[in-house]
C-alpha cells in the first residue's frame, strides 16, 4: 500500500459512508490531495478504483455506455460508471462541477435508496452491489452561477470538506516525493504558506502541494531554489507584471529568512 | 409491499385520477417523497413503474424511441415510454422541468382525450390502455424564466402538491430507515426545522428528509451527531464562511438542547 | 361521428377554406377545442387526419421524410406531411409557433397556388390533390419576439379565431365528457369564468376548457368539489402563494354560492 | 403559357440579364408575385425552374449535393443548385436572406465572371452553361442586423425590385383567380389599399395580393365579403385588439363605400 | 493568357513572396480584383489555382480531408488544401476571414518556416514543395470584434493591400469586358467615384468593379444607362428611401454631365 | 541538429523538466521561437516531436483517438496524443489556450503523479514512458475571461516565460535565416523595437521575429527596405489609417537612421 498522508478523520468518514452505502463528495482546493485519498480508500478498502474526468462534453453515453457497430452486429458498450457498479468499485468523478447537469441525471438514482443504474437505450436495469461507492469531488473555489452544482444534487452526497497538508505534513511529503532535504523542503513549504496568507489580496488560486512537490523535483535535478519556485510555484499564478513582483518578493523572502534561520 | 409514510390524501388523490385516466404533475421540495410515493403506488395499483430522469439532453427520441441497426438490419427499438404505454405501466418523468420543452411535446396527445402516442418516424400510432398513467414531478423551488414549464402544458396533469413531512412522521422514517434511537432523530429532526425556518434569511435549499437519512445512517456507523449533522446535512448546503458558521450554531442548538431535554 | 359542440360558423368556413383549396391557421386559448375541430372536420369531410406536434427540434426531414438504410440498402421514408399529401389527409401542424421557423419554409409551396411540395433530397416535386388540406393551430396568447409567425408566413392561411365556449355550452361539454350533474358543471364554468375574467390582474394563463374537465372526473370519481378545482384548475395556474390564495378565494365563492343558489 | 401581370418593364430586364448571363435579386413586398415572375420566365425562355426555399438549416450540402450510401456503395447525389447548373435551369432561391450566409458562400463563383460552381467534397468543378441563371428573392421590410444580406453579396446581382400591383391591374388578378365579379375584386382591392396606406401608422406587413386572392375565394365560395375579409386580409395581420379594431372599420368602410358607389 | 489590369506593383510582390516560399494575404474592398490577381498569377507562374470560399461552416476536415466509406471500406480522401500542397499549387481561402478561427489552426504549420500540413486524423505529415504558395484574402472594412483575424494569423503573411483601379484603367477594363464604348465607360467610372466619394456620408460598401462590369453589360445588351445603373450599382447599396435618391442624384448628375461633356 | 538561437537557461530548464518527468507550459509573445525551442529540444533529447495545433473544435476524441469503421469491422485508431504516449515522444499541444477546456480535462491524469492516459472509450488504461514529455505554448497577451486557462490547470506545468530575443541576436538570426546584410537586419530590428516600444500606445500585438524574417527575405529577393517592412511588419499589424501612418513614420525613422549612421 503507498504512502498515504492523511489530514485528520477522512480515512474514518469515508469507510463508514462506504460500510452505509452512502455516496460521498469531496471537496477542496486544487492539488490537496483528493484523487490520492480515493485511490488510498480504494487499496485500504480493497476495491478497483475507476477514475472518470469531468468535463463539459461528457455524456451520459460516456458514462453508462452506448450501442457499437462490431463485426457487422451491434452490441452494447459498457461505459466506465455501468463497469464500476458491475464491479463493485470505486467510482470517482473527478471535477463533478466541470460535467453538464444533464449528464449527472443518470446518477439520481444510484445516490438515492435506489442504488439502481437506469440503461434506459439498452433496456437493463442494475442494482449496485454492497461494495459499490461513487464518490465525487470538486473544488468550492470556482464558484459561478453557470457551473454551481444544483443544491438538489449536493444533498445526495455526504460531504467531507479537505485543505491543504498542515504545514510540517506538506515538508514530509516533498521530502518523500522529492529527495530534497527537510530544511530546504520547509522553506518553500513556508513560501507557499506566506503566498496563501497573501491570497485575500491577490485574489489568486492557491499553490497547491503538487506545485510545490515539481518545484523540489526541479531543485533535486540542480536547479536554484529560486528559480524553481518562479517555474513551478509563482508563474502559473499570474501574468499580471506587478502581481508578479509581489509574489517574488514574498518567495524571495521565505526562501532566504528560512535559509538563515536553519544554517 | 414496502412501508409508505403518506402525508395526508395523496393515495386517494392519486387513485382517483388514475381511475379517470387522468395524468398527474407532482410538486415539491427536494428529497420530500415524491420517487416514493410513484413507487408505493406501482405495487399498489399493482402496475410496474417506468422511471426517466429528465435532463437537457433528452430527446423525444430517447423517449418513444429510435430505429437501430442489428445484424445489418434497421429495426425500431422502443424507448421507455412508448414500452410504458405498451405494458399499461405507470410511467414516472423525474424532474421534468429539466428537459427541453421540444421533447415534451410528444406528451401532449397522451395528456388530453386522445391518450394517444404518435411514432411519427415508426408511422404507428399508440392507445394507451387504461393502466397506463403519466406522472411528472418537479420542484417549484427551482423557478427560472428560462426553464419554467409552460403554463398550458402543466394544465394538462391533476397536480399534487407535496411537501416535508410533519416531525412525528419524519422522525419515524429516520427510525425506520437507520435503525437509530427515537430521540436521536427527533434531534435530527429539530435541527432541520431550525434551517428550514431560517431558510427565508439565508436563502438555501432546505435539508430534505433524503439528507437526513444520511446522517442517521452515519451515526448508526458511530458517528458523533454533529459530525454527521455537518457532513450531510449542512455542508451541502453552502461553502459560504459566515452561512457555514451561522448553520452551524443552530444545528449544534438544536442537537444539545435536544439532548438535555430527553434525557 | 363524435359529438362536436360547435362555436358558431367554424364548420362553415372550414368547408369553405377546404373546396377553395385553401390553407387554415386556427388561433385561440389552450384547451378552447381547436384539435377537436380539426378532428371533427377530418370525420365530416372523409379525410383522414394527421397530426404533428410542433416543436423546436422538428426538422424539415421529419416534416417530408428521409433516407433510411434497411436492408443493406438506402431507401426513402416518406414523413408525415407527405404522407398526407399523398393520402390527401388534413394535415394538422399542432402550436406551429414552436417550431423553427427554418422548418416551415417547406410548407410555402403548400400554401400558394403551387400547392406543391418538392423533395429536394428523394428528387421528387408533388402536387397535392384537391382533398389535402394543411391546417395550422397557434395560441397568440404566447407572443414573443423569439417566437412569433412571421407575417409573411400568417398571410398564407385563411384565420379561424377561435375562443372558450359560452358558459352554456361549456357546462354541457363537462356534463357529456363526466358525467356529472348539471348544477356541478354550472358551478365549474361559473369558477373558471371568474379566474378568467380575473385574468387581467393575475396575468396568467386562463384555466382551459380541459381542466374542467378533469375537475369533473375527479368529482365524478368521488372526489370534493373545492378540491378537485384546487387540483386541476387553480393548482396548474401559479405557484405563487399570494396569487393562489386569491384564486382559491375565488373558487371557493364561486363554487358555495352556486350551490346555494341551485339547491 | 399561364397568364403573368406584369408590372412595368421586369420582363425585358430579366431577358437581358439573362442574355448577359448576369444573375439577378428580385426585391419586394410577401406575395406582391415574384414567385410567378420567374415561373414566367422559365415558360418564356423555355428554361426549367429549379425552386429551393432558403432557411437556416440549409446547408452548403443540400445546395450542391452530398455523398450517400446505396447498395453498399458510396455514390454522389447532386444538389437542386448542381442539376439547376447541369441542366441550363433558372435557379430560383427563394427568400434568400432566410440562408446562413456560410451556405451562400458556394454561390460566389457561379455569380461573378467566373460563373463556376466548385464541388470540394466530389473533387469536381463545372462551368455553367450560357442558359443557367441565378435568380435570388427577399423582402427588403425585413431587415435585422443579424441577418440582412451583405452589401458584398447583393452587389453581385442586378436587382429587380417589384411592388403590387396598381389597383386596376391587382382587380384584374383577382378576377381572373378566383370567378367574382369585378366590383367585389374592386372592393377587396381598396380595402387593401386603405391598410396599405395606414401601414405607416400601425407598422404592419401590408396586405399581399395573395391575400387577396384568398378572400376572393372565400367570397366566391358563399362568403360574405366582410368575414372573408377578416379572415384572410385582417386577422394574420396582427392579434391586438386595438389595431384590429381600427383595421376592420377601414375594411368596412372601404367595402361599403365600394358597394354603394358602384351600385 | 487573359488580360490582367494591374494596379501597381502586385505582381513583383506577389512573384517575390513566391520565390521565399512565403505566404500572402490580399486585402482590399470588394470586387477590386484579388480573385483577378490570384487567377493571373497562377497563369504566369504556370501553377494550378485551387480556390476555396471561406465560411463560418468550413471545417478542417473540409480542408485537409477525411475518410470516407467507398465500398465497403474507409479511404482517405483528400482535400483541396491537401490536394494544393500535393499538386504545389496556388491555393487561394478567399474571404479567409469569414472561416472559423478553429479552422485556421491547420494552416499555422503551412505558414511558418516548418512549410508542413500534419494531417492529424490521416497520421500523415506533408513537406510543401517549393512551388506551393498560400494566399489568403479578406476586406479589412468588415471588421466586427467577432469575425477579426487574429494579429498573430495577420503576422504570417506578406500582406498585399489592394484597392480600386485608377478611373481610367477601370474604365478600360469595362471596355474590354462588355463592349460599350469608352465615352459611355468614363461616365460609369464617374459615377462610381462620385458615390465612392460619398461613402463616409452614407457609409455604404462602395460600388465595385463588379457592379459597373454589370452594368456596361446591361447597357451593351440595350438598356438605359441610368436603368442599367439603378439596378446593378444603386440599387444593391441601400434599401432606406432616403439613401437611395441621394444616390440617384449622384449617379444621374454624374451620367448626364458626362454625357454633355463628352458630345 | 539545426542551429538554435537561445535565449537565456530555457534548454537548461526544460533539460531539468523532463529528467524529472514534469510537465510544462511556455508562454511568450507571438512567433518568439516557443516552436522552435520544442523542436530544438527534440533534437537534443534525441525523441520524436508530435505537434498539435490547439482550436475551439478539437475534441478529446481527436487528442485520444476513435473507433473507426474498416473493411467492416470497428477499429481503434489512436490519437496523436495516444501515438506520443506510446512512443515516449515530446508531445507539443501549441496555443492550447485556444482549446476547449473540456477537452483538456483528459490531460489531467498525464500531468500529475499518475502519468496516465485512460481511454475510456477504448477501455484501455496507459502509463507514459519516463521519456514521454507533455509540452504546452500560449501567449499570456490574449487573456479573455472565456478563453483564459484555470488556474489549476496552469499549476500542473513547470512554466518557461519566454520573450523576444536581444536585438543582437535578433539580427543575427535574421542573417541566418534570409542571407541579407548584417547592417540591414540590424536596421530591421530597430524598427521591430521601437514598434514594440510604442506598443503601450497603439495597443497592437508587437510584430515578431517572424514577421522580420519574411521581411528580410522579401529584401533579399530584390524588395525596397520599406516596402519589405511595409508589407511584412506594418500592414498586419493594424487596418486603422491614422495607426498605419504613425507605424510607417517610426518605420521611414529608424530604416533612413540607421542606415545613415551605418554607412
Amino acid at each position: 500500500m503507498s504512502t498515504y498522508f492523511s489530514q485528520g478523520d477522512e480515512v474514518t468518514l469515508f469507510e463508514r459512508a462506504h460500510r452505509r452505502q452512502l455516496p460521498m463528495m469531496i471537496t477542496g482546493p486544487t492539488g490537496c490531495g483528493k484523487t490520492r485519498l480515493v485511490e488510498h480508500m480504494g487499496e485500504r478498502l480493497g476495491r478497483p478504483v475507476v477514475t472518470i474526468s469531468c468535463h463539459d462534453d461528457l455524456t451520459s453515453g460516456d458514462l453508462v455506455g452506448r450501442f457499437v457497430v462490431a463485426g457487422g452486429d451491434v452490441i452494447w458498450n459498457d461505459g466506465p460508471l455501468t463497469r464500476a457498479v458491475k464491479d463493485g468499485a470505486l467510482c470517482y468523478l473527478d471535477e463533478v462541477v466541470e460535467a453538464r447537469h444533464d449528464s449527472l441525471a443518470v446518477l439520481h438514482s444510484l445516490t438515492d435508496h435506489r442504488r439502481t443504474l437506469y440503461l434506459d437505450r439498452a433496456g437493463q436495469v442494475l442494482h449496485a452491489p454492497r461494495e459499490f461507492m461513487l464518490i465525487c469531488s470538486y473544488n468550492p473555489a470556482y464558484r459561478s452561477s453557470l457551473k454551481d452544482l444544483k443544491p438538489s444534487f449536493r444533498q445526495r452526497f455526504v460531504t467531507l470538506a479537505m485543505d491543504y497538508l498542515p504545514p510540517d505534513r506538506e515538508a514530509e511529503v516533498l521530502v518523500a516525493e522529492s529527495g530534497i532535504d527537510r530544511p530546504a523542503a520547509e522553506r518553500l513549504v513556508r513560501c507557499a504558506t506566506g503566498i496563501r496568507t497573501a491570497d485575500q489580496i491577490f485574489h489568486l488560486e492557491p499553490p497547491s502541494t503538487r506545485a510545490l512537490v515539481a518545484a523540489a523535483q526541479l531543485i533535486a535535478a540542480g536547479a536554484d531554489e529560486l528559480h524553481a519556485t518562479q517555474a513551478c510555484v509563482l508563474a502559473p499564478l499570474s501574468t499580471d507584471g506587478a502581481i508578479t513582483d509581489g509574489l517574488r518578493e514574498i518567495a524571495a523572502a521565505a526562501l532566504s529568512t528560512d535559509r538563515t534561520s536553519t544554517t
